[in-house]
């Protein structure tokens, strides 16, 4: 079956396509989260973390996948708690959450460093303790993931399929615009950029056995412009643009602040994300008053209007068993935050 | 760029496409773990499980996905290990695990269940100790787990990609032939039907805003039979097939015993996993002597001659908080031992 593709706009693709069935109830518990915050007055970041998946069939056997553990989002969301703020982490199912990251069930199984003790009378159960080895490490990470859950200034919601995503976003989005400028977002997480309509889906699992698999899928609609001017107007916004193509990087990454006018693009090299990524910003320039025509000047000027700042870190070559690693996500938070902060002071 | 569609025999397959890069050092420590085993005399199962990826670039960033949490897999080793199996878990990064499938981070995080004692003198690093109430529970899963550990029963290895999967799968069955009628296949993870050709793959990222994306696949070539007939001959092999649409179930599960000529094949539908498979086998049927016709009998005989066995469990309509569920994996294991002792015993 060859279907014409069809172009979504914002408005067009939630006009068309299923709302997921908890969005409500989801909405609910964002809006008692913000309020809390508001009234204590915390700034609140949405972190968005993970890759999204597009389903290929109805009853969901087969689907495209974005890669992403989730890494950068977790990570991230724990500094900007760090740092005081309140996150809305919204992640993709199963991906790394704050925390938790630190003991993946693969590289660190939480299960190898529990010891069973000798029970403390006959017929007891015995106590179960972390063992002396891992206990200062853990002790860290536990102390911090208590005192979050203690001032309730943590708050997670999960997605699966790019669908789930979109309306999330903006439902989200919209309950954070009372927060105005107090609002981040910070869209770290994997977004396909192609989708299936529900109404080109097939209904049963594709059979394999009658030729090979073809499938044609249509463009998910931008969503920054509308989160810009509509959703959340007064947000501060930092989107992520992650190519395997170093020379794509800052043509790409300028032509989405140019496209969306958000705050920033930080740029990442699949390979170099770990250590190397890029702040791309709109520098602010004087706008001429109409009818006066750009000069050649002007026009150079527009075109290296835009700053970047590059952070780096040295990663040591070969690490230490054990030992702590810088992670990069502590700096660009830092940055972010420092940047949020001038700017909602700035404003009039 | 259109490109004709490939077939794929499985010789060709492993002709034309890239080994996975640690392959060697897996399949060395696979013939550790089966001399181990063979000399004790315990019987050995290779559970496969979770689903495989196929990248559409070769700087992964997309790639189709199929779904499997892993849950069939983890649960079935778990039981294999109790009933005196060694087991080779070869499970996609990242799916759930035997032991640790009880703790997932989303539904029963473990760092909830650990409290900060008070230091037992000043400055001393505090103990951590599980919460009395989760105490026995674990002690369960976590005894079971040190037992498999100590007995040096459980060897894990992972997968991503489809590709992975192939090789390794090649691999192990064929350092598992030495076991002979000992070896049994439990093909649990969720394969897919499709790949992309190493020689088809776009290099970068495939970048949107160029109109809508077009991928045409490869079938992944039918591997059941050059494991049946050549990698592992004398193996018990258990293949699984998973439908969404009740009505293929038995079809499609005869066929493939039909096509293959394995042992059994476990049919479940997407919806009623859980609580309901069938086992459908070949009935052993006399074979006519050279140059003897079949009977018009014969023929309807032979169309009657597969064994189906529904195995199904019930569960509760409204299950109790924290009250134990029967998992029908324990059944499904049970039935498949006493075969697979069955079919060792009578082997003249």
């Amino acid at each position: 079956m060859h279907t014409e593709p069809t172009t979504f706009s914002a408005e067009s693709y939630f006009a068309t396509q299923p709302s997921p069935q908890h969005l409500q109830q989801d909405v609910d518990k964002v809006r008692d989260f913000v309020t809390k915050q508001a009234k204590e007055g915390r700034s609140v970041v949405l972190v968005t973390s993970g890759g999204t998946t597009v389903p290929l069939e109805l009853n969901v056997v087969r689907f495209l996948d974005n890669f992403s553990a989730g890494t950068r989002g977790a990570t991230s969301a724990e500094y900007f708690l760090k740092a005081g703020y309140a996150v809305i982490f919204m992640h993709r199912q199963f991906s790394l959450q704050p925390f938790s990251r630190h003991y993946s069930h693969s590289t660190n199984p939480f299960l190898d460093f529990l010891d069973i003790d000798p029970p403390e009378a006959a017929g007891a159960i015995p106590r179960i303790s972390v063992t002396p080895s891992k206990r200062a490490d853990l002790l860290e990470v536990l102390t911090a993931y208590k005192e979050v859950h203690a001032r309730g200034t943590l708050h997670t919601l999960t997605f699966v399929t790019v669908n789930d995503y979109l309306w999330l976003l903006r439902a989200v989005s919209k309950e954070m615009a009372v927060l105005k400028r107090r609002a981040m977002f910070y869209l770290a997480a994997a977004v396909s950029d192609f989708f299936l309509p529900t109404q080109k889906m097939s209904e049963h699992k594709i059979q394999s056995g009658k030729g090979n698999l073809s499938i044609e899928m249509d463009q998910v609609p931008k969503i920054l412009k509308p989160l810009v001017d509509e959703w959340t107007p007064g947000g501060y916004i930092v989107s992520f643009k992650l190519e395997t193509d170093q020379d794509l990087l800052l043509p790409k990454a300028r032509q989405a602040i140019e496209r969306y006018g958000h705050q920033v693009v930080i740029g990442n090299d699949l390979h170099r994300r770990k250590f190397e990524v890029v702040f791309v910003s709109k520098k602010l320039v004087p706008t001429l008053p109409p009818g006066i025509e750009q000069t050649k000047e002007a026009t150079q000027q527009a075109a290296n209007s835009f700053s970047e700042y590059w952070l780096r870190i040295n990663l040591p070559e070969h690490p230490l068993p054990d030992a702590p690693v810088k992670e990069i996500e502590e700096d660009i938070v830092q940055e972010l935050v420092r940047r949020h902060t001038e700017w909602i002071e700035n404003t009039p």
